[in-house]
């Protein structure tokens, strides 16, 4: 039974964490955190995915680097600049993990670190100096929330969760904290995701888990189609929880396996629905499909379509829109079997048939379309698969957001 | 010598076209065209390419068939309804063809038909039965201003365009009209462009220089990455011109596909500057590419990424986000050898060279960039190949446009 808890990222035992303001980001508001600090007590386990973008932020080949040892202490991660094409990325990177190192006691090899905001901007490195010390002062188990608002960018709301599950008459946690918004459409890895867990586990199976359930969850997020530089997604497990050490693909990794996949689902919706500008969640269940893969790329092209998520936020059952997207996913499947519908709190509306429109009955249509959260259901009747795919809807403050971000 | 000439669709010899309203959508003003008709004196050699999703709409199987005996007189177009996805599309796509045989003598055979609109609703065939003859009355030389506007739907300028070159002494001349605006991001064909000439070729080598043409200039337009279920490009060469019939990859043919490149290449500028809701053209160039496909993938990458476009709107020097959309195209290339500048009527800036920022003229850039045609010009110092793609910006109005288009 997996149960929801309080403490975000803190959640499991041995990790703390602080949020402070250093001011990365020039002329950024004294109460905006900026500067994230995640340490735990023990050594962990620790996994990490990454961007597939050819362009990859400095930060995440040091975090490549520092976790081939297969183990970490913690994580120190700014907003405010991505820390990516520009003079000097990679020796800031690995500054800012000695600065943390220094802070913490600790090395500069223990650290993961992350940057996210602007790109090709040089880093303000001397602010993070001067923040690190009062960041690792700020260590505290009830530090989530100072932590998880230092890593919003364009944000709305910050994105946390924890639960806890059995697992051989041991309580385990999986804590974690997320940012996504803009540029996000991860591709392996994804946004930043911060995944804390006192669960004993090996580097060798949580690496394998974390890449199964980024796939199925952050992999199948779109807000813009546009795959970031500095998507990186790290789970640390310090084993505090005493529970028998998962060395193989057993009945408790299952269930650890199931734990971390709620968490991923959670914060991967989060990041969907709190896309720029977004007005509303909005996820494509794709059934009835010959495999997960077909499923999974046409129920993404639906979510990623321009035309669905202007369609979407205008709360208008285009559903021509759908099927044509579909048509250009480039997966196989045939249009004359395909139903279509729309379904939210306020009631379901078949729309498509068999590949044709039928009438509808338009008010309820755009009840249906109105509500925060809407599903855009399609059945293929051609075999078992399915997937489901989040992404939110294009609205005029993404432009207003995007038009002028930088300066 | 390529010669920009007036008479659009109609200034090759022996074409006449005409447009007018008919009432496809229910409510539509009695002042906006929406059936087109083109016809030939003569039989013409012809060629098509055509959309590349797998849900494509009635009118191009029925065209596809009519035009597997390599020729055809004419051609009938409505806008206002896809005639796609919906019960009796293929059955109407073939009464269009029929009524246009009726009204102008011809076999429905004899005609391609298109149709641009709202997907999956049932198209008012009587609507056009009863137009037909109305347009078979119209046809004339001067018709191909009335044409163009009658294939509009959110375009907002007439896109048409003439030239006429000199072929072993006689005379030829290409003319076009085409509609581009939402839904656009051709893959094989394109949009609807509708091309006439009275140069003597055989279908054969016209079928290869349309195929050739459209994948340097329709192809390489995106608005918003949705690539339609109608898109249609067709040719029709009906040999007046009396030119030495072109059967092989000669001299001539060379001059041909110049001059046919042209015309597509000022079509697609026009489509892409033409954007629903656009504020400007944004051209890509890339240069230096080790191929033309890879320096393709990659300035297609920047033109659609919805992250570009939005800094285009705001005429924000943003350029980390084109270096962000090349990571993802999935093209080769290396980051730390690539140059950005962005360019324009009012100058050009370089903001990124070898892969990291420069410091520059804030002031200069956001001029640079508030022109109506903006150039994205990046040297990848890799090899001698280049290719051009051209897109526009996001802006409120395509949120607008789109929110609420089909109701």
């Amino acid at each position: 039974m997996i149960k929801e808890i309080t403490g975000g990222v803190c959640a499991a035992q041995g990790f703390k964490a602080s949020g402070i303001h250093c001011g990365v980001k020039e002329g950024s508001s004294p109460s905006k955190n900026d500067l994230a600090l995640i340490l735990s007590e023990k050594e962990c386990a620790a996994a990490g995915v990454y961007t597939m973008n050819r362009v990859k932020a400095a930060p995440i080949y040091v975090t490549m680097d520092h976790l081939e040892k297969g183990v970490a202490w913690g994580v120190v991660a700014n907003s405010g600049n991505a820390n990516a094409c520009c003079p000097m990325s990679h020796e800031n990177a690995e500054a800012m993990c000695a600065f943390a190192a220094k802070a913490t006691g600790r090395e500069a090899e223990d650290f993961i670190v992350c940057s996210t905001g602007v790109i090709g901007q040089t880093i303000n490195i001397q602010a993070i100096q001067t923040g690190l010390p009062k960041a690792a002062a700020a260590l505290s188990a009830g530090g989530s929330d100072a932590a998880a608002t230092a890593i919003m960018t364009t944000d709305t709301v910050k994105k946390e969760i924890a639960v806890s599950f059995d697992l051989g008459g041991k309580t385990v946690t999986i804590g974690a904290i997320a940012k996504g918004s803009g540029m996000i459409h991860p591709n392996m890895g994804t946004m930043l995701a911060f995944i804390t867990t006192d669960c004993a586990i090996t580097t060798e199976v949580l690496s394998e888990l974390l890449r199964e359930v980024a796939a199925r969850t952050f992999n199948r997020v779109t807000v813009d189609g546009d795959t970031s530089t500095n998507d990186t997604c790290v789970v640390l497990a310090n084993g505090m929880a005493g529970n028998e050490l998962i060395e193989w693909k057993d009945e408790n990794c299952q269930a650890f396996q199931s734990a971390l996949e709620y968490v991923c689902r959670h914060l991967a919706r989060a990041i969907a629905g709190d896309g720029e500008g977004a007005s509303r969640l909005v996820t494509c269940k794709m059934t009835g499909a010959r495999s997960e893969e077909s499923a999974e790329r046409l129920a993404k092209a639906v979510v990623g379509s321009s035309l669905v998520k202007a369609a979407m936020f205008g709360a208008d059952a285009n559903w021509g829109r759908v099927l044509c997207a579909m048509g250009y996913s480039k997966a196989p499947f045939r249009p004359e079997h395909v139903d279509v519908s729309f379904e939210s709190a306020a009631g379901s509306i078949l729309v498509c048939q068999q590949g044709d429109g039928l009438a509808f009955d338009e008010e309820l249509a755009k009840k249906v379309l109105t509500e925060k959260e809407v599903i855009i259901a399609v059945d293929l009747h051609e075999g078992e698969e399915s997937a489901e795919c989040w992404g939110c809807d294009l609205t005029y403050d993404y432009v207003k957001i995007n038009g002028d971000y930088r300066t």
